[in-house]
């Protein structure tokens, strides 16, 4: 599967629509960085490494703007690869070709992601992730659904659990359809159920992406990773980030400086256009939570597998 | 709030269709125990003493047929009050009157259960609880969700947390709107994240609801409820149970021997009728999960709040 969700093309900048996913397969063609900001914020394009690649051409659009950058920059709070590749682009000499090192810089580095994650994990395993984190969140296999891909070549894949990952459903949506798409055996449960399928059917790993690493381990992702490592935790499953190191802010020393985005609660509160919730429900919608560098058993990236104790200083 | 999702009225039995809430409130008058049997396999009532309530009106209906003790009882296999309400009026000379009886009991539980479970808890208290354990999922004022009236009727409840309850949506549909009715401050969160709600926002007190607790204290209940007991243990927030002691069930040892139904993916996989996830995507949908009695600070019973250890045996 070879999706290429975010790539240049004549001149624009094709970004597939994920918000329409599965049912329909449309493209935004965007010719000026503002029209990138919209896919940013608004979440056709979504994953933190694919973020990063999207800010920097939308950059290069922009043929290096200021005003562009601070536009860019301010389309999401979390995700640091944004910070990363903005930065990159404004401080090279032709943004077109640091945007296209950056992204094919993520292509690489997710194989090395999937080698070194796969390599932890012995055959038959049945392995958990939540989001998406494969071919429509990176460019290339992705992170930690490509550990699981390479896993699958390798014929040490048993079964991908896919936590559903309200309210936006990204597991149930996305990374089922890049499942099917490569024909890997999975199956979808609610998030709730993560805890209770570890306990009845086991489970050999648990692999989560990342939208900022900080200094100390302490790893910011989609909401319910937290969860997950508890779950992982109380079962004594390992429990992995896989991210390319552009995901790791040394500037960030704790979790507890990640800012975390907090999105409409409609995003819960309405399914498909439909208001499920009764009128005049309140809800809190973090897009993100901070799992503590103490839960976490490996910190995946290109470099290789870190362990505990992480301390990622320049 | 006085509902009466489940009463008798003028020779026939009256369901209140909570498939449909909160869009439009439609009732189904069962006149035949077939149509109470499709009811509560169909999930038009549910809740584990509601369960029990319908059950007993469904045999009475049916004036003791064993024929209808066998079809109401294989409606669903979890709740244990479906059991015990059906052996009741079985074994009862006057199934309509044991049936009423049943109801009242359960009603006058319910306020015993909320007395007992606020007088565990400080004021200015907030409270997180998932699926619906209120007046829509018993007679009266509820379990889990009737120890937050109380809670909220003394002035001590700063906020109720509603986990959302994924797959059905119990919480996000069914608990907001009863908390709307009784102006009870409430906001909606995904399940997935009850921890991290815990971690930013601090909690006093996590308090579900139960469909079978077995001798040792294990307790079955909606997906979801071990994850949030692992929450709640890992940031030493209080986890209890609140339950009438119907729910109790001396004949099984321990949650190992609790059977747990499997329902229809496609509650997972479709939203409002609207299909949301690729075809051929496979789920795991348990309506349950057993939290083990090591997680579980009280059970909060008609009869008092007991502690760990449990040993339930008649």
């Amino acid at each position: 599967m070879n999706l290429d969700p975010v790539h240049w093309h004549n001149g624009s900048l094709m970004i597939l629509d994920q918000r329409l996913l599965p049912d329909e397969e449309r493209w935004i063609e965007a010719s000026d960085w503002k029209q990138v900001a919209e896919a940013i914020s608004s979440m056709a394009v979504r994953g933190a490494p694919l973020i990063g690649v999207a800010a920097a051409y939308g950059l290069a659009l922009a043929d290096n703007d200021p005003v562009a950058k601070q536009g860019l920059a301010s389309t999401r709070p979390t995700a640091v690869n944004l910070f990363h590749a903005l930065d990159r682009v404004a401080n090279s000499k032709d943004p077109l070709q640091e945007a296209h090192r950056i992204s094919e810089e993520e292509r690489a580095a997710n194989e090395a992601i999937g080698n070194f994650g796969a390599s932890l994990i012995e055959g038959n395993a049945t392995v958990i992730t939540i989001c998406n984190t494969g071919s429509l969140a990176t460019p290339g296999i992705g992170t930690a659904l490509g550990i699981i891909r390479v896993l699958h070549r390798q014929g040490k894949l048993r079964e991908a659990i896919l936590c559903e990952t309200r309210p936006r459903q990204q597991g149930l949506k996305l990374s089922a359809w890049e499942c099917i798409q490569d024909s890997i055996p999975f199956r979808v449960i609610p998030d709730g159920a993560a805890a209770a399928f570890m306990k009845t059917h086991g489970a050999q790993f648990v692999v989560a992406g990342a939208d900022r690493i900080a200094r100390n381990g302490d790893t910011a992702n989609k909401i319910g990773t937290y969860s997950l490592a508890l779950a992982a935790n109380a079962h004594k499953v390992p429990f992995a980030i896989a991210a390319p190191t552009s995901t790791i802010d040394p500037n960030t020393p704790t979790g507890e400086e990640i800012p975390i985005e907090e999105r409409d609660p409609a995003e819960l509160l309405e399914v498909a256009g439909h208001r499920v919730a009764p009128k005049g429900t309140p809800a809190w919608n973090p897009a993100f939570d901070v799992t503590p560098a103490t839960l976490i058993d490996h910190i995946v990236t290109e470099q290789g597998a870190f362990s505990k104790p992480y301390d990622f200083g320049v």
